[in-house]
């Protein structure tokens, strides 16, 4: 639940463009890396004030700077003032409870997206909101926390090789949405195997417990769902080139991302039709399962209560010697072998006809 | 269900344009407060009769004229008459069963909103239609009741500092409907704490009560999708700047908003899964109490089935005198504690079959 | 059923434009009404034949023809031959089994609609096709029987004030529609009643006449879909304004129709719903009185299964005389009650155990 | 099944165009009828080969070339290269497990459409398809077997009266797509009959069969469907009038074709709408029926189970001259009675019980 | 599961064009045929190395180069330098997760198609992924094993007969997509059979098996319809005549193709309505087969439940010594026939009751 509605009620009333973080605080201290490149130049520096970079903006040179934790609202304020951003971006960046979207600036765009990841001992994945601002020559992104998602792109920089380091910040920011995703294909992977398995136990041993599995899986699926379905329209937005900021020689490369993210979606929605399917398997399971208990105990008693009654009548008390019509069979010589061959074959052929209809 | 259809039959036949107020009456009196500012200007006043704000529409100070109470449509009628309004927009705004839209009459934007509002002590959220005229100048705001939804919004033109004050009656309007999304937060919120509670509940000890929990949450729902399903479209509508009278500069904060509405519709578009999903696990659960009661009794009935059909077989009065074929076991030194002993076998035999098959 | 699906098939293999009467006669005898106005003449006349009425097509003033009963189809063959109508919506006229539909001929506008009725006594609501044909300067109305819902239109034209008697022949089409919509804000309110007190009777006492209520809803809703879906498209097709025959003062009122008009669709999906969901809940419920019932019995048939077995023991006839080890307890002093001691202390010990699973 | 894919495998691997036949052939010989008429002159012939009616497809009569039978691929094969048809057209002709469709080859229209029938003492509707080919002054069409869809709309040819005589070969293909959709309402009809006797079986006596039924007929449906939904765009093809050779006077004919349409696959919709409904019922009344046997029974056990208890107690064996504690009852004067008597009182007791729990 | 996604995870952060093979390698060696052809010129070879086909690339013949195999990724990257294709197409063509996808990069078409097969003695649907290069004068062709499919290609290429031989490249790329088409159908015709099958077993003798059955064919058609879904769009693609590389003349033979697709889907969603409702009936089927088991125990156990107490009556030891009153009725002369006599009569009275409820 905490998932899919995050405690925003504090902020009704403010005006708008209040900087007030939403969310859990997830690192202390707010963490700036700036890493400034072209193709011949690579530098990367960790800041301790956010105004260090500021000599940056209007370089030659491509300079990314990453700010992890956005709760400290002053940081980001300082940062809008000179890169000239639009309150509501701040105040977005700030507030975690976005959608996924894109807006268009002129001057730069500004991306909202969901990081996924989901720890190994962990059954739930978790979300994090990155914010991307993708001016003409810096990119600045915002993570809730430090992460290790963009470092293969950091490392592609450093190494120097590839079209990174040739191409702009339009390209980069490519890199890292591209980043974003192919992080959702590992979150889905583990996904399906979990579901794989639950599939198993489905057939084996169906339980309570795997109920509760099965209702988790469509809560998380729901949450995925919820946080992917509006990327295709941002990465859709990207790719159709309508920026100034966004060159044709990258277009090509995010139509690459936009089959990525219908690639998620699909598999989203795949997985929500089998995890719905496996509730129905569960239901029809567990039913099967108390039928056949119930159809042998009731089998069991239906075959001992007439020979109880069988039983009951030679318990009677009609008393033979007064007359000769009461219960002569207890006076036989062999009356009670009679009484217990009788049994039997009534049993017997009970079992007979359960068995010819196929009720054991 | 009183919810979902008002009374409206009695209008039935009136002409287009008739005055007659639909919904119950929840305000006595129509309380009318007049806001007048600039960037220097600020004034309020509470107005004993409408005509006192009738100087103030083409001042250059942008005036928000608001009114508590839609039933006294003589009120109505006059701000018509010289607001120079459409018959069909008074009618609307005495009408309290609209749907949310949005009208364009060249000179003035007609909105109709609901807002949400949910008492602490009740369980179902409320739902008041707010009307908007928004003029070059002016903004008239009707309610059904005087609430308190405004109050951020009045405290942030008294305190004058931010863009309202400097801006014109479209940044007004989109602070007054910025308000009303910003509560629908709030009842959301509520109710997802009441779903997470009833998801706890489903799991620990469902009744026939939770059965009734979760038929009020879907209706509930239905009930809040009606309501602002439309919202959306009015919202677009605003946003896309098509009317002369919202301002480019305020559009973006439009954008904003419609982004809110959206998540609004998201959230509760999850929620209907999510209870949609909880009815499933409701019957689910029962079933499976119900079977393990089944389970455990059958199964003790069945046990003594046998045990009591052995009993009925020695409490037979075959006559062991006349012939030694005749229950012989009954002279036996030890026959009773054979008997006994057979059934606690048999009893035994059972339990342990029992327990292999996974039944107990 | 039979309001679902009409019988058409003697229509079949006849040429396009015969006029075959498809649908129940409901009146006797066709009966034309005249009413011819402008802002100052006022006339009604009942004509005895359709041609009385010719000489009034080209006057300045409107005219109203109202036919109620579509079946005399040489009257409708003679209408469509001086007002030089199209053979196929002739046929439509006289065919009931229409869906409703607007059709733009250039010189006259062609409506079919369907008008709701429901008597008080009876549960289920009744359609009627209405046809209307919008000339410059005539409107033509069809209805299958004499009814009771432009009553109101015709008073408004009688009496004189108002828009009705200064505006042309679209606003008078457009009243009547409007008229026709705002039955079915009647019809939907009993339904909701209706809706209301099978929610109620669902939680007292669910039965399977329940059930049989539940279905007829859902059939009488689906009903109304059918016929009221296509309305949305006809208004709409009016008020986009693209027929020379609709002035622009009167689309702003066709606009309010249409709004109606999503109202009433709003209303039928939110039933829909409802009553939908209605049907799981009776499933429920039901489930779950048999569920308590079984629960109940079984217990009681548990508890006295052990008793029964203990009696049954001591109905056994080992013989004590035979043996000391033979059923001792029968020659003890106090054996009786220690018996039914045993049998006391097992039953108590049973109700405790079931009572702290929660079973009873 | 075999309705809803035809074996099209051994046509995998053939190059486009080759003309084999994919269906099942339903007629011996082709037979070629050929109608050539205009205002004066009518004339009917049935031909030997295709070749005699090759001298006529320049006249400026309309010429009506009707096919029964497309297995003989030479004769499809014939015409094609005469009238200068497409190889994928002839292709498309002999393949009868096409969709419809309608595809415009400037110089002709070709159109596929689905014929429906049912035989009186079937339960089956059958589907045949009937391909169009409309030039600007003939007409030829193909069916798989003879049938008597077409006869009206000979006789109103022979008849000479009305518009088809005096039209060209556009009016006639309308008249023919009329018949054909005039046929489905008469296949509804019967279908609505059917669902209407199945929802009376459900009421009065649910059974295995009754679900079988409701089975067939939501194949059945969901047949019709797979069959008329791509109709709607090939009449909506037809009647946006963009080929030259539907003239403008037709497509106000088409237009209502169009509608009959829209009316089929409203009626189909409902129909599914009502069926799944049915399964629902069938479900619960079944259900409800079960729950009704089990009620009795099982209150009937339950009475008897304390009685028998009892009875069981008085059969113990505990020696009454032993000891005065031991069962003094048995040597009661009215023992006997009293039991009995406290028998009646318990059972009397139980079933007040359960009539005031309502489960009686 | 495995069938809906494949590991990917592997590739997560490497640079967009680098070329790692995704999937399972289903063959050991590529192997590379070379066909070139003309209207007069045939050709074909079996290639070492991939170098001795670039010869052909600017010759007037068409040239059509497939390749088995896609897992050396050194023989992808040599033909895209050869070529001269985007790195983003390479790094598809090796992906074997791609989803089907056209990409117009003006020189070439790049298609990624889903093959589908099934082994006669396999039950299920593989799928293999085929990538198309379209130049102006070349096709190239990678398949991930050596497949038969496109062998009646090859067959009529050498041929020589009809249009292939004297049509271009985009000729032999449409007639390669009908290839993989046309099989789509005979997948689908081998699971129509299993659906018929399923269908009998499930009226027969519906099992836990059959319910797997079921759920398999659904997984089964989630997948393929993951598969041809977006091939819709493909085909569309091409059809739209957009590319130059697609002459006038072959987009009428995409139409066809386009259509088959859409019979494809069709059928796949029939198929699927009709598996979904199989399993309801299969629950149905399972919950009547029970109901009847239960229902006849049950009724067994009733009819002996008053008997029994009947014998347990007469089984009670009140003395009839000490009162007349105690139990007379042992010791009548007819007494114990007279027991008799009411347990026949009662049971066939139970018989009847149950017979006149239709309970038996």
């Amino acid at each position: 639940m905490r998932k899919f509605i995050k405690k925003t009620s504090h902020k009704a009333g403010l005006p708008p463009g209040a900087l007030v973080h939403v969310g859990t605080i997830k690192t202390e201290k707010t963490k700036i890396t700036l890493i400034d490149y072209n193709e011949t130049i690579f530098e990367v520096k960790e800041l301790e004030t956010i105004e260090e970079c500021f000599d940056c903006k209007d370089t030659s040179t491509v300079t990314w700077i990453n700010i992890d934790g956005v709760h400290q609202t002053d940081i980001i304020e300082k940062i809008g003032k000179y890169f000239d951003l639009h309150p509501l971006v701040l105040e977005d960046i700030v507030n975690t409870a976005q959608r996924p979207k894109i807006e268009d600036f002129d001057s730069y765009l500004f991306l909202v997206l969901k990081m996924l990841y989901r720890k190994d001992n962990e059954k739930e994945a978790k979300s994090e909101q990155v914010s991307l601002i993708v001016g003409p020559q810096y990119v600045i992104t915002f993570q809730e926390i430090e992460g290790d998602v963009f470092n293969p792109v950091r490392e592609r920089i450093k190494g120097g090789k590839g079209r990174l380091r040739k191409r702009g910040s339009d390209y980069l920011a490519y890199a890292l949405i591209d980043a974003i995703i192919d992080n959702y294909f590992i979150v889905l992977e583990k996904m399906g195997e979990e579901i794989e398995e639950l599939e198993k136990e489905l057939v084996s041993n169906p339980q309570q417990q795997t109920l509760y599995e099965i209702n988790r899986l469509k809560a998380e699926l729901l949450y995925l769902r919820k946080s992917i379905w509006p990327l295709r329209e941002v990465i859709n937005g990207l790719q159709r080139g309508e920026s100034s900021l966004v060159k044709d020689t990258t277009v090509i490369f995010l139509r690459d991302v936009y089959d990525h993210t219908i690639q998620v979606i699909d598999t989203i929605e795949t997985f929500r039709d089998l995890v719905s399917g496996m509730f129905d398997t569960y239901l029809s399971s567990v039913s099967n399962k108390m039928n056949e208990v119930m159809k042998v105990l009731t089998i069991i008693a239906t075959i001992f209560i007439p020979l109880t009654f069988i039983a009951g009548i030679y318990g009677m008390n009609f008393n033979p010697e007064i007359s000769p019509w009461n219960m002569p069979e207890l006076n036989w010589d062999f009356g009670y072998l009679v009484a217990i061959g009788v049994m039997v074959i009534i049993a017997l052929g009970m079992v007979v006809f359960f068995k010819r209809k196929n009720w054991l």
